[in-house]
């Protein structure tokens, strides 16, 4: 089957590992000339937009797909136009803005943080003395790994805020106190199928993800399920979606959608039988769904700017990489290293490990500060 | 890094899988047009002995290997003249010829079936005097598959055999009633650190491997990695390797190795946490090895000739399609699929769907006759 997608970057290298082995070709639409998915494919170099490439590569395609979502809707309407698509057009637009993408969260029954949507600096002042400070604006649209962001804490902090990154459509909102930030990603076919994956727990820094772990028997699991399911059955939704989460000491808040396979899902590669990348293709391309379930615990550590020796990371056990092949530079996702757990999960021993590796990635301070890594 | 393979088959094609996420670049030196891993790397084709072609190989390769043992064992020397190749030439002559490497198993202690090298039709009719029939007669070079063998039941036997594989240089072996055929593969890397992966028990029909099954602490185990580790440590090897095994009633005896990754152990990218793909690459890579260790018992089932439906195997729960692309034709080697267990191994629910997969495989006498797969 042929498979198009938009985008060339590591979560099209991953679907195309994970489909050439069901035989499946691929052609990646990416205006990057190094675009890291190349190889594993036919490469068309040019922009999103560009009216040409989308009718070749909607023309080749038997069902095209997208790795990010900030391609324009309108692309995804010509691509419509001679090919399937999935994840469909509506799901993306709403993840593509985050007061619709709220507002979706709210027809759903799907609780969220306090929030309001703020286009002027008076609107601004506005919205926070309804929410109370902290808070944090954002870009309504375009916004990806902490860009376009302002956390306000006092009510100094709007002016400067809203001069860095306003002047665009923006939505203010309330700072949770949580004590996890989790994320779940479910999948489901044309037929109505869905499967859900474990859990996962996420720690940031600097806005960037650097380290997920599986959640085994959360006793959020079904929660989040539920909000997941309702979001797929909501959109038609066809392919892998990731929902991410705060979970405070009473409640789960949705947080974002990602209309796609998702940083926090790589672990799946190593941890189901069938990983976030296969599924996403199972279901794109019509098949029945694969095992979702937690075979082996895993983390999975991002590698970030700078690429360790791979020596160091092959000795440590149970960890497997997962270089993207991409060119280094401060902030850049260049790979990621999947530590798989032994029988009795995170114990002490896999935690030891773990803290090796982060600090092989240059994570030194997570190391030390993650000492239950999996309290819920 | 940069990696050199001589073939650009199936096995190629998962190395090359395997070794995308390490970071490492592929050239395929095939002379066939289709070689279905060439999607994957660079494809250089030519004849294997192609001097110009092997000196841009070795001089492109920062290391090379082989995916199959057929290759004339100069060729070997021409490329290890600008560049490390692994495993090494004395072990690819060993696997080549049949006598060698029965002399080598009796020099390292491993038992074997009884045997006599066979030059002539005469040299055949004294060495079934010696050892009795039934017996089966081999070319000592280039089979595979069962191609170049006769199975001799009585004396009416000897001059149609000849006459059909023989007039090369021959072995005769006797035939062994054994009850299980094994293979165990191991890899050992240049520091000499040694991992063994779980036996596998192996069905074979019209000498082509159809099902292979993964053996959790099988009393077997411990004899068969001292096999192979002998052999390991006799050629200094560097990579994996197969050992594959006849089990009768009291003994283990040997058959004959592969110098390379093998059939029997393609279930380890699924059942272990670095499978014999990785494991090959990190150890001629000069890395540490990964972890061997079963994760998940699991079977898999050959798909030979014809491509069954990709949806009908996706249907099978536990079920991971491997399809290599290449056309179909009789007994050729299309495609694999691996089939993983839940907790309870190989129970009542594995073996049925098992037999509902090797089923959908054509395999309908294997799927009736398998009712206790793993019987030591």
């Amino acid at each position: 089957m042929k498979i198009g997608i938009l985008g060339g970057g590591q979560l099209a290298q991953m679907l195309a590992q994970a489909g050439t082995p069901l035989d499946m070709e691929f052609t990646f639409l990416c205006p990057n000339e190094q675009a890291c998915a190349a190889p594993l494919g036919r490469h068309l170099c040019f922009p999103f937009d560009d009216k040409a490439a989308l009718d070749q590569l909607s023309h080749w395609a038997d069902v095209a797909t997208f790795e990010f979502e900030n391609v324009p809707a309108h692309v995804v309407q010509t691509l419509a136009e001679h090919t399937r698509v999935h994840p469909p057009a509506t799901a993306l637009a709403t993840a593509q803005d985050r007061l619709k993408e709220k507002q979706a969260f709210g027809e759903l029954d799907i609780p969220t943080p306090a929030y309001a949507a703020v286009d002027s600096a008076a609107g601004l002042r506005r919205a926070v003395e309804r929410l109370g400070l902290p808070a944090v604006l954002k870009t309504r649209t375009e916004g990806y790994d902490g860009k376009g962001q302002a956390v306000l804490r006092d009510m100094a902090d709007l002016i400067p805020a809203w001069r860095r990154v306003g002047g665009v459509p923006m939505i203010l909102e309330a700072l949770v106190p949580f004590r996890r930030e989790l994320s779940i990603i479910a999948v489901r076919n044309a037929e109505g199928e869905v499967r859900y994956y474990s859990l996962n727990a996420n720690h940031h820094r600097e806005g960037i993800l650097r380290l997920s772990l599986s959640l085994d028997c959360d006793p959020w699991q079904a929660r989040a399920e539920e909000y997941v399911g309702r979001l797929l059955r909501h959109f038609d939704y066809v392919g892998a979606l990731a929902l991410e989460l705060f979970q405070t000491d009473e409640v789960l808040l949705a947080n974002e959608i990602a209309p796609r396979v998702h940083n926090t899902g790589h672990w799946t590669i190593e941890g189901t039988r069938s990983s976030q990348f296969e599924n996403h293709l199972r279901a794109i391309a019509g098949l029945a769904l694969g095992d979702t379930s937690l075979s082996r615990p895993a983390a999975m550590v991002n590698l970030i700017g700078r690429l360790p020796s791979l020596d160091a990371i092959a000795q440590v056990p149970g960890a497997t990489p997962h270089i993207y092949g991409k060119a280094e530079r401060p902030g850049r996702k260049l790979g990621h290293v999947t530590l798989s757990a032994g029988e009795d999960g995170f114990d002490a021993e896999f935690r030891h490990r773990l803290a090796q590796l982060l600090r092989i990635a240059g994570e030194d301070a997570l190391a030390a500060e993650l000492k239950e890594p999996t309290a819920a």
